[in-house]
């Protein structure tokens, strides 16, 4: 029986990645800087992943960076690629990634305008087009809200930046697993990824980075990674990113499409049930529901919960800790006493019918009928 | 038959390493932000490690903080205690993560002396303490030299550091593994460790901070390792880290008192050997050599042995690639003829005399006699 219901925070490893973490540890460990033969299998496991990602997101291999997690590649793709007096448009409802980066630009002379949501959870492509400014040099917008899974028009937004020679960054970090990622079709100069997100494992990042855009490193070193992120690199993690995305790309369609029924299913168990809810934001990737059940009290709903073994959320884990609840909740118009009472519950590839009816009846168990 | 001899480069994971990784990835993955069971598993694997190190390095446990990895521990350390208007002392035989760092600072307005190592490749508290000015905040020189594995007088530079007031970091990822590692004893600030250069995995470092020192965040995001470490800790990584130092601590005193034998066996078979040699570097931690043979040619030579599939080193991993060679050869006065024929040959716990005698056996066959 499966209860983890927080598929957002972090998902479990995909098996065939597991196999391939478990073979390569016993086989492979030189330094891919190495010139001998133990340190050209390494690298060779790097140089393959890189071509599986590449596969994966629809780009050339030499523009696939990797990273220690999504969260750096955030910061590298807006430090690096801006400087003093520049423009940065991004949402308020972004990951801390983005936002607390941006509190170190502005202190640093760099100009930041956030973009409210609407109240179904997405940026508008008006109001960033109505930001734009002769200093505009860079757009970040995340391509699913990490909260309420909402979908952001990149597409359209990246149209509005190539107009005006603007760069386009988008933190993929909760699309990639949940909806196909295609950098060509979005018309995006960066793009950040997270192993841990698609069924690989933590401590592994992308950064798409363009050919022929500027970025300059923020980190210093052994000129790995092309010179953007030092030290050795992380070869078995980065092998299994690769073949966490080429799983994916190959299997998304079939299992997004299943996952979809079991929110459908969920939510007719919930709307049968006569208790009293909202689901928070409108075109959602499947399987994250973000949803307000009003009769509960979020603290001792997730405790009673967790006392049986389920697992779902306040709101994102990197804010689990955090007095000042749902910034993205907030920034859609939610009051404090919804804010209270709202859950995420995200669905993964592996969840059955009956694992979402057992999470339904334990949720029953308390929750106050109208 | 064990052929790796670049053990400085890169050890194989321990095997106890091994079997916590693959044990742990059956069964953890949850996000140690999150608040449910699963989460909170995760929480407690980093946590136990974050004691683990503490105790292998005598320090408090919240005085650990978990890093992708050595070079980015180094860029912490120097970007985060550093600002505009300071100097810094460090070594010009340091690490790239320390050198390229330096390049940066330099560009930022922060000053920065590189005091040389001398002929036996160890930095003098003299030339240390010669530098110092009204303005010196920190004292950054390495533990060992990552090529000629010389160990430098740490506790007596911390000293002159103290006397004025002065923060002193040391990069120990050489060291770690090799020799016992304790902040205490070396009265020092900050240091920087690597997994993988103490049989513990790649992509995961350690940053230590003395209680009490200033330091700035340099990467943000969603508050992880006291805000200085940003994204979803690589829990797994990090609890081997734990393992890799608790296994060091515990048996480092009777294996590389076994190293240092392997050591000197070799050494007596090259003097036997009567070919022409000269050991670079004085004062070394048991297990590297950095050995001239006058007679070979560096590219040839290592090929040579890596067709016979015994690895050993030109230089650092980091600088095989480069053209310019060993930095660190140049510092301590090597001629360009004797640096193309210097080589890095470095022994590990998993080594035996068998595997060293195979290994001076291979190397006859590429090297005449005077």
């Amino acid at each position: 029986m499966n209860k983890y219901f927080d598929i957002c925070a972090t998902t479990p490893i995909d098996k065939d990645v597991l196999n391939f973490i478990n073979k390569s540890n016993q086989s492979i460990f030189g330094n891919p800087s190495s010139i001998h033969e133990f340190g050209q299998k390494s690298r060779t496991i790097v140089e393959k992943s890189r071509i599986k990602i590449a596969n994966a997101i629809n780009c050339l291999a030499s523009e696939v960076i990797f990273t220690a997690n999504g969260s750096i590649s955030n910061n590298m793709a807006l430090m690096g690629c801006l400087k003093k007096g520049d423009h940065l448009i991004t949402s308020s409802y972004e990951h801390p990634a983005i936002l607390k980066v941006c509190d170190y630009l502005n202190e640093n002379q760099i100009e930041v305008s956030l973009v409210k949501p609407d109240q179904n959870g997405k940026i508008n492509t008006e109001s960033v087009q109505a930001q734009i400014k002769d200093n505009t040099k860079m757009i970040s917008i995340m391509y699913v809200n990490n909260e309420i899974g909402t979908i952001n028009p990149i597409e359209k937004i990246s149209e509005i930046a190539k107009r005006s020679n603007i760069l386009m960054h988008t933190d993929a970090v909760q699309a990639m697993g949940k909806i196909h990622v295609d950098v060509k079709s979005m018309g995006i100069d960066l793009l950040s990824l997270s192993g841990h997100k698609f069924y690989g494992p933590k401590g592994v990042g992308v950064l798409f980075v363009k050919e022929g855009t500027l970025i300059k490193p923020i980190l210093f070193g052994g000129g790995q990674e092309l010179d953007l992120f030092p030290g050795t690199e992380n070869i078995i993690n980065i092998g299994a990113i690769g073949e966490a995305a080429k799983i994916c790309m190959e299997t998304i369609k079939s299992y997004s499409s299943e996952i979809k029924k079991l929110e459908e299913y969920f939510i007719n168990l919930i709307e049968d049930s006569q208790i009293s809810y909202k689901i928070n934001g409108k075109g959602r990737v499947p399987g994250v529901i973000n949803i307000t059940l009003s009769n509960t009290n979020a603290q001792a709903f997730i405790i009673n919960l967790d006392r049986s073994g389920y697992a779902i959320s306040a709101g994102s884990a990197c804010a689990s800790g955090s007095i000042k609840g749902s910034q993205t909740l907030r920034e859609i118009g939610l009051k404090n006493d919804a804010m209270k009472s709202s859950y995420r519950i995200s669905f993964g590839k592996y969840h059955t019918k009956d694992d979402v009816k057992n999470l339904f009846n334990e949720i029953m168990k308390h929750t106050c009928k109208n």
